[in-house]
């Protein structure tokens, strides 16, 4: 099908307002007689508080109160961003206070102070005297799960979930096989590092009810959450989320809003804001999980796979948050990728006194992939096979249901993905050069492919629901409402094209708020699965649809001619035999506005109820220089491949690609969010000791789309968003071994992790 | 039909706010980088502006830019709040730019001024210098309409409109008259008086497009005017009305918004604020119309009214705004109140040099109210007949077209109104007791009555569409948006009451926003013509209709029961036959969010084209106290009484009636907008020296409903905002005169125009 908006390089449409300055972020935004609220927060990994001595707080000229666990409702509640389940089985887990007792992570929030300004509230923090009892600590989930370990939360062996996918009976399949590869995998806790730290205004309105201006991905799961945590109806509580400058999932949990509504419930509805630093945004809301998997392959000889054995420790920090989710969502995606005769996937999620995880880019698939892929080409090298070859060797075709996701998949290229990636990045002229380059320099290069499968949306796990409203004014153009959250993704503007296609209007004449308010904005569970394209596009196309059906309709009602001899094209109603206007849709617009008689505005409002879901996939191929003397590797070049579906926008999906693969630079090489083993305290949780990669480091790097229209998408399109920060690890990690011949299996692959894993293999 | 929450005194929902003074208007919006915008204002009445030198005022520190002619867009437009016409013939008169290069009346806008602050502006506006052509000017539409007048506009003796509207034949009904009665009646110029003055702020928005906050009562209009005025698509603008502090009409125009946008323009899109002083308002902004009748009346000796016969000639000051349709909207009504055999209703509008007149509560209607229901008290006496027994003779019968109008009246209650209101205010006691009074007392005491009749907004001479939209929340409490324009008349509390009535919700989980947006309230034309209630209500309880519909599917859809066996009670689905609960909204509205099947949140959207028209009448009935040494007269009782169908809130409709009374208060005895004949200068154009009635002024002040179920009305209701101010004038006015026997045909009825007319009449 030929489009005309979709798939054009438009322009995000609040860019020249971001370059300007003049997008609000919520800090931004002015508000009158604006309190300061700061967390107090424990300077102790895990125990109890004993005794909150603030009297000397309150001293300080310009604090207005101090609020402890006594002052806040006592609710347990759950803060990820899942959309709400009718099953109460199905739910998060409720294992938070917004102010807390028992402290379970260094920096957990255990007190509040409200002043009317930010060196007042810093002042009384230092004034207050909190007397812990203490607990012995945990920094990873093999410690906490460990017999005779203290609890955390009141689960057994601080875990809270374990679960087993499994497809035919691995045993047999190990049976079958004529090489078994055994190998464990460890990924490292990392933060999100948006650029815009968790900041929320909240007020009591002019109606009484509760308003939280919140820098989220979750507005409608936020007023939920918010409405939950203060016990009072969900209607009372308004979330309204301005631009944003970035979440990565992080800003899928609702952190700071409820505490926030709590203190300017405490102080009669003033507005009250609570702005994290840096500090406390990475030390403090979440994280990605750290993985460990222990792996187990079955192979034939000839290279074909007979069994996956996968066995997966999550470590979820101080709470549950994003739960077992984020540890068991791999499973069907490696039987996506691969024919798995025998396949079975353990996972256990647990506690421990490191910052709570959560929801991040990729939600648990870089973590298995990394393990999964640097499997593969342990398995290729064994049998020395070109690691694309044994892939697509092992390849699961498309077209099947997926039994573990209960879901069909309609379109699955990663064959397609893997050769035309091969020959795009040049893969075996890169190979050949490496090996040359090899033999004469001290500095080893080499290249890696790592592949990878992701679904969009979360369909038929959770929910899938999104609405639209579009609103035809007098001259032609058309307000979009959606509750779908732009984060700076540029999810509000491929929406505006698929308006823009399917009523026949230019993108231009598209508008979109920069507010998304749930009391205005039809109900979305917003941004995050990857799903605000597909879920949210199905119920926008189908809005469009129905517009363009009442315009079509008006026109008959007013000039005459049948809907079935009409098209709209460019905001033209045209004749669809010759193309011949009838006349503007603007003009059209102006008697369903003031014909006396007949006049009738239109507006289309849906809730769109989405029972699919697609998978995306998608590879990484790397070539990347090695010095094994420092253990500091560098990317000389990266190339993203992806079978996404239909491209709505090119320039923004490079973009996005762009970001991932950074993403995935910083998540192979670099990053780390380390703990003092003496406190648990967190010791670099801030940009200076907390490296990511800058666009100094950035390699000479690429995408190629291999586009297939996926007949569930709403526009052939799935997910885009989450996929490209998957697989770059692995393929990092694969062309190091192909360089220098050492398999690293924990990240990151620092200098010195390169070097030391060097010096065990005996090269230096 | 009984109703539950219609007829109740709920509270408006933002008292509490009001109260506490968390009601954000306009100006109490906080803004950031906020600029200044000042008019600088002709001090001539009528001429040309030959020069401007603004060089000395761009040196004040902090003007930023002078706007002149020169910088705004040079394109006419109307200001009048109507809704706009397809038709161009219907279209309101194009006489007006931005700023203007022909002054017109004193204090026209000529050029402006862009500061950083108010200091700063004011400054530079002393220093501008502006060199006039001078021309006569003309205080009143007979000077301009005279043989030789200069021309204000170029229309033909500065008469833009003249009219005639008429039944039967006068010089026929004169013929067959036993009695004929001439009379010539002036009403003055007055001022709205509104607290808040008028106070825009415009912007660049993130979208490049233009937001204007301002204190509207035509959120929609006003979007069209401004982008008519600046010559940009429609769809361009963005109106935001927040609370608002009264506009009795004066905010039905048009006024600052277009400038402010267009200052906003010049700086690059950064906020401009203008906020007139109460000079301004009074003086720049609009006046109600001073209207001369000239009226004849025939009578047969039974006091049978045969022929009327009405001459207005309306001054509109220096511009069209609203136009003749002030001066012509009264034939009908007249005829709508009593048989007239044969009718003759001539109206001719004209431009002068006085402020520009137009849209003020009433809407013309007050001025012809006092001349006609003068005239029949003249018939009256002159038949020796009581007032209100001549009127009962003479009364219209309900249920008849009208064929000025070319409307069907379904209801006309004024002969209840009059035999009702006689026994309520204790007409005949009262009587009694003035005549027994002024017997013995130096001040002379009389009763007075004067009847009305008013339409329920524009249909058929205009569009009347309305939207609303509806949103179910999880916890059953509904969203409610339409863009109909709460300016403190209380509009917003009775469309949640119509919501809760229909849907079957108690009231207080009916929520309305503070702000009235165009980008996301329906469309509505705002708030005039008393039509909030009526037409906007059409489409509220359409809309609320269709709400409980889709509920009571979904109610099907999830607990398999039928609709026709259900019914929605405070907020609980309950079985028809016996009332017992199935299950809360809220449990049910949980299902339509969150089931993953069948999930589908509910919303409705609807625009609602309005066919009918609805006349509401009353009468005032008062008793007064004139002392004729001094010409003042007193306030002793004063009593309203109402046919406006079924009172949808009793508390906020007499409150709505003693504000009427009040302002009628004002217009009969004290207030007049004047200019220095010199000059053309306004006089008095503040508060100190403009005097409208305070709380020390009120007498007893009582309101009655006489409540008849309106066919048409979509709860039984008829027009009500405006009506309460259409007769006390003449009402006083003919209790002086059953007072000291003195026909007094001019207001006010000042001390000192009372004093002359007692002079004349030898009392003095």
């Amino acid at each position: 099908m030929a489009y005309r908006v979709i798939g054009a390089d438009v322009e995000r449409w609040d860019a020249v307002a971001k370059v300007k300055g003049k997008a609000d972020y919520t800090a931004d935004i002015p508000v009158k007689n604006l309190l300061c609220g700061r967390i107090v927060r424990a300077t102790i990994a895990h125990g109890f508080v004993r005794e909150i001595d603030f009297s000397e707080a309150l001293k300080v000229p310009g604090v207005l109160k101090v609020l402890t666990p006594d002052n806040v409702p006592d609710v347990k509640y759950a803060t990820a961003g899942h959309p709400y389940a009718l099953n109460p089985k199905s739910r998060d887990i409720e294992d938070r206070n917004i102010l807390t007792r028992k402290v379970r992570q260094y920096g957990d929030d255990v007190a509040a102070i409200i002043a009317e300004n930010p060196l007042a509230a810093e002042e009384a923090a230092e004034k207050i005297r909190i007397v812990y009892d203490e607990l012995p600590f945990y920094l990873t989930a093999q410690e906490s799960t460990a017999e005779g370990a203290v609890l955390v939360h009141e689960v057994e062996r601080n875990t809270f979930a374990s679960t087993v996918a499994k497809e035919g009976d691995v045993a047999t399949g190990f049976e079958e096989s004529d090489i078994i590869i055994e190998d464990e995998f460890n990924t490292q806790v990392v933060q999100h590092c948006h650029i815009e730290n968790q900041v929320a205004v909240a007020y009591q309105d002019a109606d009484s009810r509760w308003v939280c201006i919140t820098s989220t991905q979750i507005p409608h799961i936020c007023r939920r959450i918010v409405a939950q945590a203060l016990d009072i109806p969900w209607g009372q509580v308004r979330i309204i989320k301005p631009f944003i400058g970035g979440g990565f999932g992080n800003k899928q949990d609702v952190t700071i809003e409820p505490l926030t509504v709590a203190m300017s419930m405490a102080v009669g509805g003033r507005p009250v804001k609570i702005q994290l630093s840096r500090e406390e945004s990475m030390a403090c809301t979440r994280t990605r999980h750290a993985h460990n998997y222990k792996m187990k392959l079955g192979l034939s000889k000839d290279g074909t796979i007979r069994s996956l054995q996968s066995a997966c420790l999550s470590d979820s920090g101080a709470y549950a948050s994003h739960g077992h989710a984020v540890a068991a969502k791999g499973s069907a995606f490696l039987y996506a990728m691969y024919k798995l005769p025998h396949f079975e996937f353990a996972a256990r999620t647990a506690y421990s006194n490191r910052t709570c995880a959560g929801a991040m880019r990729g939600y648990g698939i870089p973590q298995v992939i990394f393990a999964v892929e640097s499997l593969m080409d342990h398995a290729a090298r064994k049998l020395g096979m070109d690691p694309i070859e044994f892939r697509l060797k092992n390849m699961a075709p498309d077209g099947v249901l997926n039994p573990i996701y209960n879901t069909y998949i309609y379109t699955n290229k990663l064959a397609e993905v893997l050769t035309i990636g091969r020959d795009a990045f040049r893969w075996e002229e890169k190979k050949k050069a490496a090996r040359e380059h090899n033999a004469v320099s001290r500095l080893k290069r080499g290249v890696g492919v790592a592949a990878f499968s992701y679904s969009t949306g979360v369909y038929p796990k959770s929910l899938e629901i999104a609405g639209c409203r579009l609103v035809l004014n007098q001259d032609g153009s058309i307000k979009l409402m959606t509750g779908a959250a732009e984060i700076g993704q540029g999810s509000d503007t491929v929406l505006q094209q698929m308006v823009a296609e399917t009523v026949g209007v230019p993108y231009d004449m598209v508008y979109r708020d920069s507010n998304t308010d749930t009391d205005i904005d039809p109900f979305d569970t917003g941004a995050y699965a990857s799903r605000q394209t597909y879920v949210t596009g199905l119920a926008v196309r189908r809005a469009a649809e129905e517009l363009r059906g009442k315009i079509l309709d008006a026109n008959k009602k007013f000039n005459d001619i049948d809907a079935r001899m009409c098209d709209i094209v460019d905001g033209v109603i045209v004749h669809k035999h010759d193309g011949s206007a009838i006349e503007t849709l603007g003009e059209l617009a102006m008697k369903t506005y003031y014909d006396i008689e007949d006049g009738e505005c239109l507006t289309v409002d849906i809730s769109n109820n989405c029972h699919f879901n697609s998978f995306s996939t998608g590879a990484t191929f790397a070539e990347v220089e090695v010095d094994t003397a420092t253990g500091k590797a560098e990317v000389l070049s990266v190339m993203n491949v992806h079978d996404s579906g239909v491209i709505l926008n090119p320039l923004l999906a490079s973009g996005q690609v762009d970001g991932g693969i950074m993403m995935g630079q910083g998540y192979a090489f670099l990053e780390e969010l380390k703990f003092d083993p003496r406190t648990g305290a967190p010791v670099n949780n801030n940009l200076l000791d907390y490296k990511f990669p800058t666009s100094m480091d950035i390699g000479d790097m690429q995408c190629e789309f291999v586009e297939y229209s996926d007949p569930a998408g709403p526009y052939g399109n799935k997910s885009l968003g989450e996929p490209p920060t998957c697989s770059p690890a692995p393929a990092f990690r694969n062309a190091i071994l192909d360089a220098i011949d050492v398999e690293i299996n924990d990240l990151p692959l620092s200098p010195q992790n390169i070097f030391m894993a060097c010096r065990r293999a005996g090269l230096v």
